[in-house]
């Protein structure tokens, strides 16, 4: 259980990593969608990857940046565009919008667990924690549909996003006061956002629109 | 005497919190204008009443952020922005484009003053002083219209709206070298802020157009 | 020689008003021809000036901003919109989009030079530091063509512009590690980086399109 235990700072690197990569497909995905140039799908890669989290680390004023202490992630995302890229041109691929829904309800959850975990450990007052798991994913998410100029995703589809995180993040806390060890807190916090959020397509679950009358 | 000028800091912790609520009714508004969902409702209250001073406190390097010193900011949000759609759904209540430019009027003369106030306390120059106190009204204002898809107020209807708030900022800081007390510095900034932006609004005052020929 | 080896901070200094001035004119010409009000061409002058230059600060935890502790830039740049204002009104100039490639691909070039210059400074990583080059003009014109409702040139025209700024920045790094003084690095990545943009127009190099078929 020991080795278990000390599995906490090293499994959310890798879920960050994995969140990264995921938003990276999904950047990719939109941008290919948008037919941009070269440089744009890139640029849309790199503000889907990297927006969120940046804004996440200025909020709670973490120096330096995740990608100024881990440039293999900036290598990364940049590898991992220059490979879809091509593979999507060499297979004629054409992603369809369900098919973007995948990596980004899974980067969703990815974002939401590493958000609320890192802004606990600093210490921040339980509202402000569930909110950074929320901006974390959103905002990425956002800013690449902003550069693709769409109506973003989050606004748009009056199905569940931004609440999923909000939820996951209570389970996260909720899991954490009741001492379960960090890897389950956070798998359980992914598993629960990313299946909230899948759940709500596939089942078509909807917001209620604002109705005056 | 003594007790009044010890009213400084305490009155600027009270407009701050009104300028807040003011915005948040203000996003809600605008939101139930667009026809956003429920979540879309609270995510335009969040940014309208957070975004300026969160970017105010980003430029001043003031750490931690003032919804993270006081998260009862945040519940006083979330709790007014509940209430109002409550309220607002029961009445069968439908804004009008006037009024919600009387919170929006508000908001902008209080987060003025209160954006002068801070930047002058951090010893800032004069100049970036009035115009903190022109970015924290006018950012707020502009993501809410932006997350509504709507072309930013400050930019479509041509009467001064940051022109008041960068003119109150002159009065605040022109009362501050006369050596007036804060509380009066900071009511009178306030008042002369907002008051010219309502004088705009019911006079119809324009500003120029660009105009080559 | 030695005075020359001294020149690295002066002719940083220089290039840094220089591109704020240049990004100025940008933006006081694409609010002329998006018919703002006077108080909207300051903005979007303001925006162009010190936007990209801000994120820059920002991302490197460079505090306090270069514009803070020289505030003649905004005086300047206050200064440079209300000149131009009057300038252009007087002589009916109306600015078509050529003429405003032209302090475009200059403050492109200015900036990407300073960008990389200064995270170069700050110690950061080869990539980190050449993206920042990017960013620092790419946001000013992105903020720009954003306020005035307009999609943005970066995104838009599918001629090189981000990627001349990422060229010029591989092109400071390897001067400096040739061991380059610092003057020749700034001049030529400025030389280069403005050159490529001004020739990509000209020879109307475009980007490839993303095609599926």
């Amino acid at each position: 259980m020991e080795i278990i235990d000390t599995w906490g700072p090293w499994l959310r690197h890798v879920l960050e990593l994995a969140a990264t990569l995921a938003f990276t497909l999904s950047g990719v995905m939109v941008a290919a969608r948008s037919r941009l140039d070269a440089v744009g799908v890139y640029a849309v890669a790199f503000v889907a990857a990297f927006g969120g989290g940046t804004l996440r680390d200025l909020l709670l004023d973490q120096r330096p940046f995740f990608w100024v202490r881990h440039v293999e992630y900036l290598w990364g995302v940049l590898a991992l565009t220059t490979a879809a890229m091509l593979f999507m041109r060499q297979r004629h691929f054409e992603p369809t919008e369900k098919i973007i829904q995948l990596p980004d309800a899974l980067g969703l959850g990815l974002f939401a667990a590493v958000g609320v975990d890192v802004a606990s450990a600093a210490g921040m007052p339980a509202l402000v924690a569930v909110l950074m798991g929320v901006v974390t994913p959103v905002f990425g998410g956002v800013l690449r549909d902003i550069v693709c100029n769409e109506i973003p995703t989050a606004f748009r589809d009056h199905r569940p996003y931004a609440l999923c995180a909000f939820l996951g993040g209570w389970v996260y806390l909720g899991m954490e006061a009741l001492g379960a060890p960090e890897w389950a807190t956070l798998s359980g916090t992914v598993a629960i956002t990313a299946g909230l959020r899948i759940l709500a397509l596939w089942r078509d679950w909807r917001l209620p629109l604002w109705q005056v009358h």
